[in-house]
């Protein structure tokens, strides 16, 4: 296999301007690997995003007030956790990826995308909303949840951890797992497995191209599975 | 009552042009049809989007893998099962209604779009999810789901049997009923109900319009429904 | 503290053009009014819409029939219940604010727009569906709701009360309410808490700008909390 990227920000780039979800998926598939889709329902919030980087893992935790006098958590007493930690350890080219809370109140919002844009982030992907959705969008900064919701994460919910593994929806992410989103769902990609997948998932566009222009033409899709194993 | 139409082209194109559901529904309503609305959350891909046809029912099962060595049913070795039968069989003005999936995978992409158009189908209305969206919005295929999300259908769902009787949120769905679908819902209004629907929404809309007329120039909600039984 | 607005015109003008759903909602938070936002999932039919008024509060409830021959109870047989009483009701900058039934079919329309808009309302918040949706949308009437369905009430629902205290989600809405909605939520503002909200609110604000400005030209969001006590 001839090297098609030398580094991150070359397979980037590529991810983002000659692949979609769907055909990674399916490649995915076909190498066994079939449970890499974050929840339907994770969306980003500008439609024509696309998003590919680094996860940068966020593991946040309910709480219920945010002045607990007697509370003995090492967290308690520290404004949104290692929330402000998490956000400014951010690199180039990593996706903020947050799950643990319950959907009661934004995990992200303008603020927290300005700096991460400014240290070069990829994205944000939240299993839960965001607020501030006027000023994220017009920073066009790459961002996926489950909608928007202004109720504020100070006294519902904190960050615990950062860096660790994390799950969604069954789904496992560990950091520094390839991230991939579009306006059909956000995928993880394991490390080991990625180099096949891109290659792979190039070469499909090109069939499903031709499976589409005999299509138009009128090949029936019976005939277009045989001749192309794909539909 | 005058014909007003003649066959079935002339039917949808009325349809498409001077109805929407609130009002097919509010008449389906006052002739004690009252389940006939598809449940809520199945929307078109394209707000704009108006679709009237006749049903083509799918019946769609989940599975869990697709080489399955030893099993033993009927379709377990065939991809997707009966799907591309189903969608070559597609006539002129049908609409394919699939149910019976859970809510993991796309049932419905744009090559599926492709073919369907070339072969003359009104629409899809999908009890569940579709992918490729941008490509079946470049085509403008009617297309109802219950979102977007790109995973493939198939290790996960085959189409079971088509042509054959389905239900939705309770809603029954014999092959041949006639769908109506816009940015409000999708109804299914029954062969025998059709004619007399048609003709009595019709009326409908014009005694809204003058309700309309009335309120804006200072009719009460109350003196509307005495006067108009419109409200 | 300098009155900042006469009355209630120019009140619900300061909180359109000047203040967000989010600031106003962490201003409560510091003063412990923690459970002021609707529910998530309740959204305006126009993403740009922001609406401030007084909760004119109407009770709903699910009916099965609407020609029961012989129920006993004294609304069974009033189309739609005090409905049009409610809404021939509204005076001036209230909002229609709704709850009680499920989510079968639509609680608001057109038409009931149209009126609202004559007897200058300020908006319509509903726990539910609405329908008309493009008629809604043409009049710009404020309108948040759980999103279109066009299946009618008539047969389905009642309004049964109005001008009573109500709860949505387990927030308190007392009539007279002040009551505001953008994109990201609708909050619920206490009579008695409301000026100090506004002040509050439109301080912070300013301060929010300061820090989007030190954290765009580098700070850390760590220093930004510590500097400004926002993030």
């Amino acid at each position: 296999m001839t090297k098609i990227y030398e580094n991150d920000a070359e397979l980037f780039e590529l991810m983002r301007t000659r692949l979609f979800t769907a055909v990674v998926g399916d490649i995915m598939d076909q190498m066994n690997l079939r449970r890499q889709f974050l929840p339907a329902g994770i969306a980003p919030l500008q439609q024509r995003t696309k998003m590919a980087g680094r996860a940068m893992t966020v593991l946040e935790a309910d709480v219920f007030d945010d002045e607990p006098t007697d509370a003995r958590g090492p967290l308690s007493h520290k404004p949104f956790g290692l929330m402000l930690d998490a956000l400014d350890d951010l690199k180039t080219g990593e996706v903020y990826v947050a799950t643990g809370a319950s959907l009661r109140y934004a995990l992200w919002g303008e603020l927290m995308s300005t700096r991460a844009q400014y240290l070069k982030a990829a994205g944000a992907v939240l299993d839960g909303y965001v607020r501030d959705a006027d000023g994220i969008e017009g920073l066009n900064f790459p961002t996926f949840c489950r909608g928007v919701y202004a109720q504020d994460q100070g006294p519902r919910g904190k960050v615990i951890d950062y860096r660790t593994t994390i799950e969604m929806g069954g789904v496992r992410i560990a950091p520094g797992a390839l991230m991939f989103g579009d306006r059909e769902g956000v995928l993880v990609i394991p490390k080991e497995a990625e180099e096949e997948v891109i290659v792979r998932a190039l070469e499909k566009v090109e069939t499903e191209n031709e499976v589409e222009v005999a299509i138009r033409k009128g090949m029936s899709a019976q005939q277009a599975l045989d001749t192309f194993g794909v539909m």
